[in-house]
């Protein structure tokens, strides 16, 4: 099943998409579930019927927003890819890299990525992001893949200044309309097995990044049992797992996204989210 | 005005702390602000009216929650004072030191600070918390003030393994039950000028941890006016300003919290924060 939080000729809402078409199950659904993040907490209980007696739009014409709009927490991994590791000169570690995101820097597919006024350093990374179902702490690697609502595509857009003024990274990873994520989620019997699976992201239609999950240092279920140690994860909490090699900041000369520019992150079978780069 | 977030026989409210007399102003106004971070978000105002007609209870009575337990946001600033800075062995620089916690890991006045099962390294973070007021992005220095609706004691309980697990800092930042907060905010107006007031770190009754905000490297109005450069303010924000020298991982021998400690950050005209270490 793919699920979406969209707004609707202005009225925000969340559904199902089938092929070309979003099924308004939100609407059926209002009294018991508010928001997609209030579905994913119970299990999706019930969504899957709504689908036939809801009403249906193209999603040409939907407005998309992001796929959880407000998770508690978005938990990001950094370094997950070994030919990120050394483009980036780290040195190999025994654990997740973790730096978070607010809830208040994202977009949905198709929305700008806003470049501020006070950079010209934005940078792409593309990233699986995996939605949280069932909550836990101290999950353990064998139990953490029954614990994934879902996953969807992540655009992590960073700030590279900000991002090294100091040793934390915080500042170039919040910037407002730099997070993208979308179109949708797609639960896990959907999209089946992860580390065959291609992540590609491309700019103005040039491929930039392109890996396999295969290549993860550290995979979901680690990430997974990782995150729940130091933190109680929750429904609607959104780990996003890390990017491949190939970053703008590490390329000679360093590119940098414009605005015009048109970034793609593209996962097989999970589908492409879109934006356009604008300026503040 | 003190203001406080607690509960009174198991019932969730917010009000007016007047000596040791707790006013149930969030009851009186509960139509109009559900919690405190509402009343913060339209400026306190009508909360002075209501502390007359509100019913009252004394502070002993209160179980006492995070000062503002839902914030979208708490902005965290390492390494901004020189003493802290130094014994860290961190360079001088520009910018503030930014990193994340998550609204789950916060605990009120007098609540338990759990130290958990995966760690012994539990360390002590006096520190000044502010609560934006006001929202806004590009905040000038000479605007920033405008933006406190508050301020609080913080600790900022630390667990150092998981902080030097990476460079990242998020996951010794964020276990659940170590982030204490409380017991009230107090609004600028009556806490007066910052620079000479003075904050302690207690444990067990011996100071750890003595300096002024004189001493901070990056002052409060420099705070705001980084923060908002990269992300949007929001009333109920909450930006938690460093700690100063004498922090438990860099003495020799480290100096932990254990169970059964007492843990008490005080800061002149404020308050004082008061918590017990209890093992998971």
């Amino acid at each position: 099943m793919r699920l979406s939080t969209v707004t609707l000729a202005g009225r925000p809402t969340w559904g199902v998409v089938e092929g070309d078409t979003f099924h308004d199950t939100g609407a059926v659904l209002a009294a018991r579930y508010p928001d997609l993040k209030s579905a994913v907490t119970a299990g999706l209980d019930g969504v899957a019927e709504a689908v036939a007696p809801a009403a249906t739009t193209p999603i040409s014409e939907v407005t998309w927003l992001p796929v959880i709009p407000n998770p508690d927490k978005i938990i990001c991994v950094g370094l997950n890819y070994e030919m990120h590791r050394k483009e980036t000169g780290r040195a190999e570690v025994e654990h997740p890299t973790i730096f978070g995101r607010y809830a208040n820097s994202q977009i949905g597919h198709l929305a700008p990525i806003v470049r501020p006024k006070v950079s010209t350093h934005l940078d792409f990374e593309g990233e699986l992001a995996v939605i949280i179902g069932k909550p836990g702490r101290y999950i353990s690697r064998a139990d953490a893949m029954d614990h994934v609502a879902g996953y969807a595509c992540y655009n992590d857009g960073s700030i590279r200044d900000f991002q090294y003024h100091t040793h934390q990274f915080t500042p170039g990873k919040n910037f407002p309309d730099t997070g993208a994520f979308g179109p949708w989620m797609m639960t896990p019997d959907e999209l089946g097995p992860l580390p065959e699976l291609r992540l590609q992201t491309r700019l103005n239609g040039v491929v930039v990044q392109d890996a396999t999950f295969a290549q993860m240092i550290f995979d979901i279920a680690r990430q997974i049992e990782y995150c729940s140690s130091f933190t109680r994860l929750e429904a609607g909490d959104v780990i996003v797992s890390g990017t491949p090699g190939g970053v703008g900041a590490k390329r000679n000369p360093p590119l940098w996204m414009k605005p015009g520019d048109v970034v793609e992150v593209e996962i097989d079978r999970l589908g492409t989210l879109r934006n356009t780069i604008v300026e503040e």
